[in-house]
């Protein structure tokens, strides 16, 4: 089968806990099913210096101040942009991004409670002034989340949780209400999928997101 | 004897080889003859994340972006003066800081001709506003300087340099002429230091501004 080329830029948002990493997973089976070429990758990371700058931001024995985190996922987000994400766009391939700028305004802005211009204006810089086509916030309670996020942790890592996961109960519901934030104020870009029974019940909500638009 | 207390805020700037360092051990001495309680420390660097990004950014294998190396250097900033730079000023220490938020002018401004109203921003966002009482410039001619650092790194570490020092003459060139600018921009602030014959020639002219400004 040729591969049809189509370029595209979809990230997948989410609290703790959402599932963003199973639904990220899935939707690229589905393009590369339907023959399109697909890049899947994730924030922080894709490239050697913004994983190594993961591991400092999940570190949870380090003592970060919020502005220091800002500027870590700014500095990999740089690096990711025009590493990977722009040449995949470049060639034709569609993106999908376990994370992207909203994560920044929803745990930076909302949570840690940075100015929220600062941040959009950072995230520009850094994202060369791209945005997705399309953003998934994958909407979840806010503690059914981080149950979810602790007992899945424990269960494959034996540990009670990262940096972010250890947060109050109260920063992870301020989270929630930034990404819905966003959502209002970009209800175009930005498409709220509550979490289903299942997984693939979710992913069939995606997916019908995704079949209006292409 | 009794301890003095005073608080200032001196930084020490230069281009590689000027011998910020070693000035920079022999100011702290000086104010330590004299009574004075003091910090001496670095940047990038003084805090545990600062040195896990130093290491991101001196690493000669990383193919870094000038912009994501701008925001490594903000992040670590942060962290430097709210954990190190602000507390050793409230309990009346002199800080001596080998290197600060000219640098960031000189190497990413003027080196890697990164926006120069843009990293103005962010250094006064990182630096909570502050400003060093009095910055010493080194100058030294730049094919000069990187001899020297050359020549040491290769005496001490049997190596060739690392990231910064293997850069091209005229990026230290335009490093140079930035820190001149900054100079001239800031005349109250910086002052500026021929590099003279022997280290201690130089710690003696730096000697003579600060007696002055004591």
């Amino acid at each position: 089968m040729m591969k049809k080329q189509k370029r595209f830029f979809i990230t997948i948002e989410g609290g703790e806990g959402s599932g963003k990493t199973t639904q990220s997973f899935y939707l690229r089976d589905y393009f590369q099913q339907k023959g399109y070429k697909t890049l899947l990758t994730r924030e922080p990371g894709g490239t050697v210096l913004a994983e190594c700058i993961r591991n400092i931001l999940l570190n949870p024995n380090l003592n970060l101040l919020p502005l220091s985190e800002l500027f870590l996922y700014e500095a990999a987000r740089v690096q990711h942009v025009k590493e990977l994400i722009l040449p995949a766009l470049m060639s034709e391939k569609i993106v999908i991004c376990d994370r992207f700028i909203d994560a920044t305004v929803a745990y930076q802005g909302y949570g840690r409670k940075l100015d929220l211009k600062l941040i959009n204006k950072l995230n520009f810089i850094a994202a060369y002034g791209i945005f997705p086509s399309l953003t998934i916030y994958l909407d979840i309670k806010s503690s059914r989340g981080l149950n979810k996020a602790r007992m899945l942790n424990k269960k494959y890592y034996g540990k009670t949780g990262d940096r972010i996961e250890s947060e109050s109960m109260k920063f992870h519901v301020n989270v929630r209400n930034g990404y819905l934030k966003q959502a209002k104020k970009y209800p175009n870009r930005i498409k709220i999928v509550k979490i289903q029974k299942t997984p693939m019940q979710t992913q069939n909500l995606i997916r019908k997101i995704v079949d209006i638009l292409f």
